[in-house]
């Protein structure tokens, strides 16, 4: 049955949704994550233990009613035991308020099966309730958000798009070899060592960094020669626009 | 500026748009592609030559007014130069009504720049008018929709994740090798030839066939090593989860 059927008049009472809030600007939610958002009893905002408020919980802000909002509030490590447990802590009091018959609901930036927190707190939720009473509502991804700023397909034809964080710039080099589109997650940290990638493969001028896709501190640059060093922000995405691949014919 | 600040008051005068509407089911569009389409002056629907009414106008009907409707039926076929002439003429229709002051959204589903009619109407808008007078609205494309269906994460922690046709089966095994997380788009036609190279990596009980996900005739098969043979449609997505990727340490 598709779930628009299920979750026009919003969410199951005792069920766990993990909802896609989107890139950042409140009107980039789909229709069904902001009704979900808007009925649902328990809201799980997830936030960095770094950052002093939720991202996802701004985008919204419009939908709030009088729904428990529980603040999860997650370690940044890179330590797959520690994020394991704070997930299953969280799973775990999900649980307990489906029991008393409420609907819960983790919201997430960008889309829940793409570098989310929800890939962790499904997962967890998994062990815990049967699988119908799970469900997953889709959302726009950064990158998405950053290629509409740019105006340039992604994908055509027989174009293959790879998405990868671009933390290792050896691994950024060979994946050039794998695509027609790269698409650099957290590029930040790393953005001279990647430009560099880029230089000498003499993909500069085919590359564009974009920060903040859609949230008020924007920035895009769309032409990596004209980039002057300026880093705006770590969670930055590159698109590298490799080459074409054209219908080979029928 | 954001572009929510440009939208939140519907499309503007003389300007054009390409929306995505999404995989399907109404409530998966977003807030601001209901809101531009319901406030344009012309809607563009692309349809297949081959198909009898336009999916994309389908899923966009409780949002139709009194928009003009220009149908947009395109030749279905692999020719290059066919398909840009079919998209100048339309992109040059679209700017004779820019110049009478009106607001033109094509729409198209999934998410506009990948593997959409989006891209070549885009390409041809760019020679006809300024670029602050194009804009993008991204939509949930039908490989979200699908993996939301499976609920198992796309990517994470250090994941690469490939999107690409399933047309050819070669290029199916050499991808494997690229990415942790394979999504094969139009895999109806090469189905058993996939299968089978599925089948020799000894990956088929890690990949999903999902077609028409947030559609009517809905069909998901989890676990390849139970499809039994019936392929619901040619717009067959394959999942293939390959490996995973861990954090390797900060």
């Amino acid at each position: 049955m598709p779930a628009d059927s299920l979750t026009a008049a919003g969410p199951l009472s005792g069920h766990v949704y993990a909802v896609g809030v989107g890139p950042g600007a409140p009107d980039l939610i789909t229709v069904r994550a902001a009704n979900i958002i808007r009925h649902s009893d328990v809201l799980i905002c997830p936030r960095s233990s770094k950052s002093f408020q939720s991202m996802a919980l701004e985008i919204i802000r419009p939908w709030l009613k009088k729904q428990m909002i529980l603040d999860a509030s997650y370690p940044m490590r890179r330590d797959e035991e520690a994020t394991e447990a704070f997930w299953r802590e969280i799973a775990e009091r999900a649980r307990e308020y489906t029991k008393q018959g409420m609907s819960v609901t983790q919201i997430t930036l960008g889309d829940p099966l793409i570098y989310s927190t929800s890939c962790y707190f499904l997962l967890q939720m998994q062990k815990l309730l049967p699988g119908h009473k799970i469900h997953v509502v889709p959302g726009i991804a950064a990158f998405q958000a950053a290629s509409a700023r740019l105006k340039n397909a992604l994908a055509v034809q027989e174009d293959r798009m790879l998405l990868m964080p671009g933390t290792d710039a050896d691994q950024v080099r060979q994946s050039l070899a794998c695509c027609e589109t790269l698409v650099l997650y957290k590029a930040g940290r790393n953005i001279n060592l990647i430009r560099s990638v880029l230089e000498e493969e003499d993909l500069l001028d085919q590359s564009s960094l974009i920060c903040y896709a859609e949230q008020k501190n924007e920035f895009v640059c769309r032409d990596l020669t004209e980039y002057d060093g300026h880093l705006p922000g770590y969670l930055a995405s590159i698109i590298v626009h490799v080459r074409r691949r054209r219908w080979s014919g029928d």
